[in-house]
């Protein structure tokens, strides 16, 4: 292989909102599989804001980066060479490869795909981790009943619209919460939410009270922060808030505050935290579940794919500032 | 009856930590039962922090006070005059007189007391709201398991000190949260605690680290603010968190930011508001349970009686800064 391997690099901890210049870039010879492992190529890149927590050296996870390591990341990728003995040539998985165009693996953790059954990318966003997400904090902890109103932030990503369309199969009214007027009509129209608020459009407290007159009996947290604060004062007696994600707070050196917890109190409600890798049990069956509800037009999503693995940072900053529309990927490579 | 009926007012609500300029006294004729009613004189007035949240006409609470109304307040009394077919002049009631000598009820939310089965002033402390409080934030919701580390604020009040010694019965390692090493070795001596950290002492995650060195698996919060703050930075892994009280907030006319949610999601912690009022059907179970350790000797509590119903704003005062060890009481007539 004459080839080469370009990869992103990480450069500094970003201040704030993370910019394309906290990234570097090399070329590295393509490695080669020792036994037990296996060299595969990256098709596409998943980006995610717990990257940002990552660059900031959080002790949450388990990745530590150091200038000049390439970034971490999820990836669905084809298997080019194999000294492993469950995984051939010519496969594909989803594996961590980072962001890079070849990456080593010893198995460890990666899934195996069928392209034939759901469309690649699907593995990195509403069948992967994001959608893991989104279906085990609905189904296991907010736990939503028929006929009740049920919240989603970052609606129309990966995770929201798991989360909010589980949510609509289990019988809940949802309303979803996004930052466009394009969102929010993709949101009603096409994930079948009965609802969407723009918080960017003024006062979200009292959108809330109007989109959910009885009040907001589960609410699935994606972003925190203000729009929190906001669900705090709709609260329905008895309310569950499953705090998953608190994007506002990756881009911070300190952890800002939380909400006043007096309408938490009031409302008899319960605030659980959600960490997905509890619930890696329940990926087969959500992939089962989901993937036959895409087969059958029940559930739908939406990818922004970024082309060529040098708009990966641009992309990922952009991710950050909520201006994807759908699941942030990087076509890394031909499918 | 030539007798006249002191009674302590609401004059305006506070600034802050109320003084004792925020409330007024008056006195009236005392009131003759119609029927349906019976007519008590006051014995033990309870003070309660909830008091300072009815004086800034807090929505959560029914009471609504005006300049000049009698305070309002939980009681144990004596009947002097009944034209209510099921009370009668002699006995003993636990009933929401005020703060006032003489009161009139019509018997809806009154319990009997019989004085020979506990001392009167517990039905305003472990026998009574605030027991249950404790007693049913630590059963149905803390729920701690035998050998997991439990931990409760203002643990020498009524609320703590029934929480922290259900936790006990439960086999649950307690420790203690309190502002005063006297109160600290009372925990620890008399109500069996395993440690208690005084949280005027200096560093209290640091000092909690220390007492509860596999971190903390409930905490019953009487307190809110920074207290909460430091124990979630001790969670152990699946902690619940009871929120029960937020002293430091009744005090402010705008209610504080909480703590940062982040180590909420870490710990997969759940956090829960607890309400007193959904748990008064378990108010005969714990009577009967706690009443019955009380006379084994395996439950103590203490009592920080006034003197005097003219003590009682400067007692009340007093509690809102932490000043009393034990449950607040002003004795405002003889037994």
């Amino acid at each position: 292989m004459a080839e080469r391997n370009q990869r992103i690099t990480f450069a500094r901890s970003p201040r704030g909102l993370p910019v394309p210049e906290d990234f570097g870039a090399d070329e590295t010879s393509i490695p080669s599989p020792a036994d037990g492992q296996f060299l595969s190529r990256t098709i596409y890149l998943s980006l995610d804001p717990y990257y940002r927590n990552v660059m900031k050296n959080s002790q949450i996870y388990a990745d530590r980066l150091h200038p000049g390591d390439v970034m971490v990341g999820e990836t669905v990728a084809q298997i080019v060479e194999s000294k492993h003995p469950q995984f051939a040539a010519g496969e594909y998985v989803a594996v961590r490869n980072g962001w890079q165009q070849y990456g080593l693996s010893s198995g460890q953790g990666v899934r195996k795909l069928d392209p034939a059954s759901a469309p690649l990318g699907a593995a990195l966003g509403v069948l992967g981790m994001p959608g893991l997400t989104g279906y085990a904090g609905t189904v296991y902890l907010g736990r939503p009943l028929p006929g009740q109103t049920f919240v989603v932030s970052a609606c129309t990503g990966p995770v929201g619209t798991t989360a909010g369309q589980v949510a609509r199969h289990m019988g809940a009214r949802v309303v979803g919460i996004a930052g466009s007027a394009a969102k929010c009509e993709y949101a009603v129209k096409e994930l079948g939410f009965a609802a969407c608020v723009n918080y960017k459009d003024g006062d979200l407290t009292a959108a809330l009270k109007q989109a959910c007159p009885d009040g907001i009996d589960v609410y699935f947290d994606n972003v925190g922060g203000d729009t929190l604060t906001a669900v705090t004062r709709n609260l329905a007696l008895g309310a569950r808030i499953v705090l998953c994600g608190m994007i506002e707070a990756y881009s911070m050196d300190t952890p800002p505050p939380g909400p006043w917890l007096g309408p938490i109190v009031g409302a008899r409600a319960t605030m659980s935290g959600l960490v997905v890798y509890d619930h890696m049990n329940r990926m087969p069956e959500m992939v089962k579940l989901i993937s036959g509800w895409i087969r059958d037009g029940q559930f739908r999503y939406r990818e922004d794919v970024s082309e060529g693995l040098a708009k990966a940072p641009e992309a990922f900053c952009a991710l950050m500032r909520g201006g994807n529309f759908g699941k942030a990927l990087v076509r890394v490579g031909a499918e």
